[in-house]
């Protein structure tokens, strides 16, 4: 053993205390319920897959994989995210079953952190999938039920901001020279540097007008509240362009239908580290965290890794960011102590379970067994003493 | 990307599918109340710990451990266990605020397996854990907290054996002639393998008077009803063994008074692959498996390798084999799905959002993005339709 790091754990890694755990298993339980009065399944799928199935496809860079080997020799990932894991399962057994299949999860992902005191390493994901819909009707339920979700936690002050993958695939492609060119600003949007960006556009040596038709792209294609202000910087003579546009604006009427003109935003230069977004794509964000507290998209691409050919759309929320946006009284319920004696160990159980009846949580504890009695009852809002004579003094 | 391996998962690797994942949140909704209404509280830590730390102590097989190296060149495990973590972090921070602590944790733990079809490599244990308290209340309310939650379930046909790690340690001790054989009896024990144990034993050479007390205690000391048909193998001059004896004695008597006795027979062969139990130990048995469905017991040793002499006791259970004994109803509740065409959305969309407040599980879906509309009815206990004319002709 080396005593040094007898207490430690991982990079990243954190333990979860009572009064957090219980918040966590709070929003739990509020999403259980949602997600399946929804109509939504819950499943779970291994924390552990095969690197080839789901790490390469997974769109998380390699060096933010936990890899293991296991003792065949196949390298093995933590998995870093709940999308292809149940893309792996739709495709192959659900979908043979039902289609549209929807399916929600909870579940912790992992992603390798390289500093102390940065981002988890191990966070809790709830959200859902609907797999074998590729109509606007089940992108726009995405996002309504993201929303609707974030209300039911009692978080009112949030924003959705609704962008489109593919659309900006091909205005970047339609604006710079290369392949690398779009990877490049596309990594610089994923950074939301938008400084970076502009600079990058510029070693470019585009014509004077493609130039500043970027610059105008990367300043007002973004947040506008409706969808029109963006139509601007779509080719009229592209047909992809035109239809993804199209399908946008329809996704924008139903939000609409739905009430949901205020929170929504619509942002052409929204971007994803998940590369598998090919469509319509959304990030949550509320007050109280610096990052989207959830995110989404379509992702059909993905399906096609598997072999398969229907549509997909789906969202995730992280956990410790809905947390760290709530408004939870962090007051603990009450609880009861039994102390008792020798004598009273049986009139210690028969008062405990009648309090534990009337719904009272109850601990019963021999008073000998505690060194620091005062330190202790402070854990309790009711003290109850079970003891014949001065057990003090025993 | 390999094809042949894109939809395969590692090795003992499960998906939980809906309705088996439903019936694990159900046991886990009745464990988080009823441990709770005990005085427990529920904890999280990190899937991934320092294998100095944690894969060491946990007393697991090298083997069975899923090992990885982190960026900083350090080994990490995943979890093989709960009680290891538990005990870091009560050592390292809990036990300063509150002795005794009472924990409890719903958690998936990791072993790895060597044959397909074998064990499951990662499974759900819920348990909790009596940390700071050496007294006999404290196993007492292990194995009636065990017993009333095996109950709780809806599980009627159970058994509890009950045995002491360190008298089975001291007696194995007095009638072997080395270390070795200690630790050889004690793992055919761990396998429950007495033929072996027997075989092992003739081997030893001993004094024909003392291979006679082997083979009597293998026979006669297992599976008694009453703690005091035991007393016969105990040394009444070993001061250590009538001291555990004594403690078993007292023991038993609780668990009397608890009206345990026709659930409880006492054991003094029995042991534990988790080497770290020295005191009372306890396995809970259930028609229906094959398995123990839970165990726990007395690890005052693993609290000093964490640099803490309080003691500790408690037990766990496997969820995948409660699953197994439990005879719970696979009933699905009724849910609802309404077709919508584009003309209709509104309408379903308030419909839905009716229904749904009543608490009725409801689906609005496309209709045709719905291939097979007979196949996916299938799955819904009412159909709603709001179409137009017919749509199927569309």
């Amino acid at each position: 053993m080396t005593p040094i790091r007898k207490f430690e754990k991982p990079l990243g890694m954190r333990d979860s205390f009572p009064l957090i755990n219980e918040k966590k298993e709070k929003v739990r339980d509020i999403g259980r319920q949602f997600f399946q009065s929804r109509g939504f399944d819950f499943i779970k799928t291994p924390t552990v897959e095969y690197y080839e199935t789901i790490g390469k496809a997974s769109a998380i860079p390699d060096s933010a994989l936990f890899k293991l080997v296991d003792r065949q020799g196949e390298t093995l990932v933590l998995r870093p995210d709940m999308t292809t894991p149940i893309v792996r399962v739709a495709t192959s057994k659900l979908l043979k079953e039902q289609i549209p299949l929807r399916l929600a999860y909870f579940a912790n992902v992992f992603r390798a952190q390289e500093h102390e005191g940065g981002r988890p390493a191990e966070f809790e994901q709830m959200g859902v999938e609907l797999i074998g819909d590729a109509s606007v009707y089940a992108d726009a339920e995405m996002i309504i039920t993201a929303s609707e979700f974030v209300q039911k936690l009692g978080i009112k002050d949030y924003r959705l901001t609704v962008g489109h993958a593919g659309l900006l695939q091909s205005i970047l492609i339609q604006l710079t020279q290369s392949k690398e060119q779009v990877r490049e600003l596309l990594k610089l949007l994923v950074e939301k540097n938008l400084v970076g960006f502009e600079e990058a556009v510029k070693t470019y040596k585009l014509s004077k007008e493609d130039e500043n038709r970027f610059i105008e792209f990367i300043g007002q294609a973004s947040n506008v509240q409706s969808i029109q202000q963006l139509r601007p910087f779509i080719d009229e003579t592209n047909h992809t362009q035109v239809n993804m546009f199209s399908y946008l604006s329809n996704l924008s009427a139903l939000l609409e239908n739905a009430g949901l003109s205020n929170m929504v935003t619509y942002d052409l230069t929204l971007t994803s580290e998940m590369s598998y977004y090919t469509g319509m794509l959304f990030e949550v964000f509320a007050s109280g965290s610096g990052f989207a507290i959830g995110n989404g998209g379509r992702y059909d691409g993905l399906l096609q890794e598997f072999n398969s050919d229907v549509g997909a759309t789906g969202f995730g929320l992280r956990v410790d960011r809905l947390l760290e946006v709530m408004t939870t009284s962090t007051k603990r319920e009450s609880r009861t102590l039994i102390f008792f004696d020798e004598a009273n160990y049986m009139n210690a159980v028969k008062d405990a379970k009648k309090l534990r009846n009337e719904g009272v949580q109850t601990t019963i504890q021999f008073l000998k067994s505690v060194e620091d009695q005062q330190a202790f009852q402070m854990n309790f809002t009711d003290v109850v003493w079970l003891i014949e004579g001065d057990a003090n003094n025993e």
